[in-house]
């Protein structure tokens, strides 16, 4: 088909799809060292994200100083105890059974910061979303994560953290904001799940249970479209991928709570 | 070696990368429709993104229907003329003759959402930092639009909009935010340079200006390494691209100035 001359072979299709699907939030490292030309794929990658208005107000704080991680550590211990006390009962046991972060058993921590009005407060397209920048700024952590997955590292976000405490520590200015913590390194096995969803914290959503069409009340694609079938069709990957991961393979059974929230999961089965 | 053993083959590697560096922000659609069985891989991309508690706080709104399309144009183009009057002079003129969104001319537009309170207000990494749901719905876009480049279809992000119109065309609930306005279709190109680049409007940033080490003021790297000269190194692609984008083949002036902000950039060439 004329339309698809600009697609990317199938085999870097599947490369793509392969990172996305693979990739996941890792608390568990090697303590190898990562090379320096694969820490620099990582941050090029990272800069080739989309910013609103070519901002690109993204910078990157390459951490890996002991002691200013074990003063990171410390903040996520205080934070994690406020964290618990939302949760109660078997819920909470499980919270405290889960391992959250690798920030000192990683070789390398590295805070993504953004800079809002780095080139003045003016900029193309901001007049209307505030947040515009910060948005750029995950964009290039969702490329650097992407790649680290391709490059064989894991790589686990902290958000268990405190924007002031992490200024402090890393005399981050005022009109900086740091939007991502993350640790990095080689691992021993990339699960086949996500960690919260193997702990039975939350169960993955059907992708058709996500879908609106003109509306967000419009429940069903009005001309004729069998969009929300095929999102949990695996035969969409059959041409793309030759071993689906387990979300792919298995077809979801629809009406599947997530664990976390059987009141909510009711209504959306409502829907 | 044996850290590595987890990478993807070297043409999966390429394959992401190729995604990443040939991703533009497109204003300028083909009609023809984009088929649904790759609309749902996008979809399904999308939703392996990572989330704060493995709370997949997005949704997709699939808008095809002409008549709201007309009225998410006519409020962009009073944003426009807002986001317009920040500029003067050959700057303003520059802006006035860029085209800044496809939302007509596109097959198609997608809203992705962002619902931060879906299983309710306890959240697993929530306490600390208010935004993370946000973050996690932009990772999901971030996903969203390197599939699409993969499979050849343009994506471009509308951020001159408000988000109490988008409610109100899309009857979206108060609780949820919308989060990025997308146009996705066939393109007759994807330019080499992002549109505001070859429009002389900003610059690539060279890349090594966006290095810190253990602290924002860490200007070198302490144990000797040489990232900041690795990141403008086209030898770091060596095996993985044949053909490296115009950005990594050549090597950035590593004084040149963003065009949008020279005095800015005076400040950033003296650190």
């Amino acid at each position: 088909m004329k339309t698809t001359r600009h697609a990317l072979p199938a085999e870097h299709q599947r490369g793509l799809y392969e990172a996305i699907f693979r990739r996941r939030d890792i608390r568990n490292f090697l303590p190898d060292e990562v090379p320096d030309e694969v820490l620099a794929r990582l941050i090029v990658a990272a800069h080739h994200a989309a910013s609103v208005g070519f901002t690109q107000p993204w910078d990157f704080i390459v951490v890996r100083d002991l002691d200013r991680r074990r003063e990171v550590k410390r903040v996520f211990e205080q934070e994690r105890a406020r964290n618990a006390a939302q949760f109660t009962g078997a819920r909470l046991r499980k919270f405290l059974g889960l391992k959250l972060e690798g920030i000192l058993e990683a070789p390398l921590n590295l805070i993504v910061t953004c800079e809002p009005d780095r080139f003045g407060p003016a900029v193309l397209g901001k007049v209307s979303i505030r947040e515009v920048e910060v948005y750029s700024t995950c964009l290039a952590v969702g490329n650097l994560w992407l790649a680290a997955r391709a490059e064989g590292l894991g790589v686990g976000w902290v958000s268990i953290v405190r924007n002031d405490v992490l200024r402090d520590i890393f005399s981050i200015p005022p009109q900086v904001i740091p939007v991502a913590y993350l640790c990095i390194g080689f691992v021993e096995a990339f699960p086949d799940q996500p960690l919260l969803e193997s702990a039975e914290w939350a169960a993955r959503m059907p992708p058709c249970a996500l879908l609106h069409f003109d509306s967000w009340e419009g429940r069903t694609d009005g001309v004729g479209h069998t969009l929300t079938e095929l999102v949990q069709d695996p035969a969409i990957w059959r041409d793309l991928l030759d071993r689906p991961t387990p979300s792919l393979a298995r077809q979801p059974d629809r009406a599947a709570p997530p664990a976390a929230a059987p009141d909510d999961a009711a209504r959306r089965r409502g829907r």
